[in-house]
């Protein structure tokens, strides 16, 4: 994904259609940006943060607004759109906000149009920028924890798919390949969307990076036949205590690596960290039953008129979780500790 | 499924179609049998036993050897196609044994190839009722565990789709819900080959008990959010340490219940117990990256020549589960002491 400053427009891969078809999609319309978080044409937590941000800047450069205060308005209203796509991802309200901040301060220093429309593009290309180089150090953090010959399972896809680029679990698997270990990677299939079984492998395949399919259920067994010797996964919410949400079927993952006394690691930008302890905050979005009771809309596996629950997320608590790998360096348990140390709050 | 005495064939329901098509496929030829098995028209472990007992019976009845020993060498011959089919149920080897030697005692005894057709004939018929006589005893026994208002979480199809009658696990869940208890069981649509989303829930809205599926990745969530409040799932093998062998998924469910302070059982007939301690002869059948890398084999998930792992089955350690319900009682740990109790060995 990238803003193309040629035409002022938004530019992005539809996830949803691989690796069947690459298809490119852009616009000048932040509904329609928004549109593609809501459906998943765009997703992963980075991802959607820096989409959001972009999304603030098509609403700013495009408004036909001349006063300064009618495009805030203007902007507040894109903000109401996009902050209303997909509540679990932290990243999402991180850069909105952030982007939002940039532009009040160019409204109270300059209270001038196009003087905000600057600064939102500004602030939005930063934090696009700022992911890619997050993503690029947390790989450097993370490939330390890797050793030559490991097996490392992983679940949905946090690649470039699901960053401004790199990625954040799959960044440091990168990055560890990259160095010139010998790794290999074992990707769940992570049902409903299949984002492990669609862009995981797509994505480790173009980088020649060793990669075997399994089924959710099959990490278990894995993990208990020795096949494997840590797991590491993104996240779209972190909380002060180590709380983890992030996509259905990883806390199942959780509980196989440390059953089987292996490591189980988080990597995720400190943009994830939502700065209050416990899970309560976290709100878990339940997405339609259709996506469960169908393959990806295009095979209908159960009965009609079956209930189906979709939760797209759940959460895997702290004593699960060996260390959180951030741009900024490893956070260890205590995590309320480590991470407040980390995005530098002070008690 | 069933034999049909008028016209010695054995009939059953391709599993595979459901919950599409209910097709009904009826033959005189145990390989016929035997490939029944080995493609998953019929599966589910008791009825793997049921099966491969009946493809004895239609060797020896549609044979036209007339003396006993060239019968019993073609009986041999369709053991050995039966038992090559799928190598983790231990049903169906208990099945051909027991057959094998009710053939074997007629031959001995009478020494006549008629007296032999009819001696396999009565065995398999045997183990046919007794084992739906041996799933409502089980789910005596087992409704017992099963509270009023109690949420349960399966996996796979253990119904009468995976049984000569009534089911194991979905056995206990029928017999609870006829004694009146006001249950609603989480369905597992277990990948890959979905058997929960097609089968399971096919065979609960038929019985109208309620139920909601889910996807296997989400069972860690709903124990966690204290949305259940136990798993009973079915065995292909147990040994008399307690480990269980049961379709992939199987272990994941049993951490997520166990983590969450809940029960996890196992329903299977006493046939299912191999009289040995430990997991080292448990062989998990290993089949075909094809079905992890399609959906039934009608839809492509991922990219073509990616490599895939699709084990048939993990094991459950004996820590995790909380109980064995069989049709002479609950075993409880130690199960080495428990199990041999049930099944009659003495030390």
């Amino acid at each position: 994904l990238y803003y193309d400053l040629n035409t002022n427009e938004f530019v992005w891969i539809d996830t949803r259609q691989l690796p069947w078809n690459e298809v490119y999609i852009r616009t000048k319309d932040y509904n329609r940006v928004a549109r593609a978080i809501k459906d998943m044409e765009i997703r992963g937590a980075p991802a959607i943060g820096v989409t959001a941000a972009f999304g603030l800047t098509l609403a700013a450069v495009h408004s036909k607004a001349k006063r300064a205060e009618e495009l805030m308005n203007e902007i507040k209203e894109a903000y109401g759109v996009l902050a209303a796509t997909r509540p679990t991802a932290y990243n999402l309200f991180w850069a909105l906000d952030r982007t939002w901040r940039a532009a009040q301060r160019a409204f109270e220093v300059e209270n001038d149009a196009d003087a905000i429309r600057e600064a939102v593009l500004r602030e939005a290309f930063t934090i696009y920028v700022e992911d890619v180089e997050n993503n690029v150090n947390m790989g450097r953090n993370g490939a330390k924890l890797i050793d030559n010959g490991d097996r490392i399972v992983t679940h949905c896809n946090t690649g470039s798919l699901a960053t401004a680029g790199f990625g954040t679990a799959l960044g440091v698997i990168r990055y560890a390949w990259h160095e010139g270990k010998s790794i290999k990677v074992y990707a769940d299939e992570t049902r409903p969307l299949l984002q492990g079984a669609r862009l995981t492998v797509w994505e480790l395949k173009k980088d020649g990076i060793p990669v075997t399919l399994i089924v959710d259920g099959a990490s278990g067994l894995l993990f208990r036949r020795g096949m494997a010797d840590l797991a590491i996964v993104g996240a779209d919410r972190i909380t002060l205590s180590g709380h983890v949400a992030n996509k259905i079927g990883t806390y199942n993952l959780a509980l196989a690596a440390n059953a089987n006394g292996k490591e189980f690691y988080v990597a995720a930008p400190t943009s994830t960290i939502q700065p209050v302890v416990g899970e309560d905050s976290i709100v878990i979005e339940e997405r339609s039953p259709d996506e469960v009771k169908t393959v990806l809309g295009r095979l209908t596996i159960t009965v009609d008129d079956v209930e189906a629950w979709n939760p797209a997320f759940d959460i895997t608590p702290p004593e699960l979780v060996s260390g959180i790998i951030t741009e900024k360096g490893v956070a260890r348990r205590p995590y309320e500790k480590t991470l407040k140390e980390i995005i530098g709050l002070t008690e």
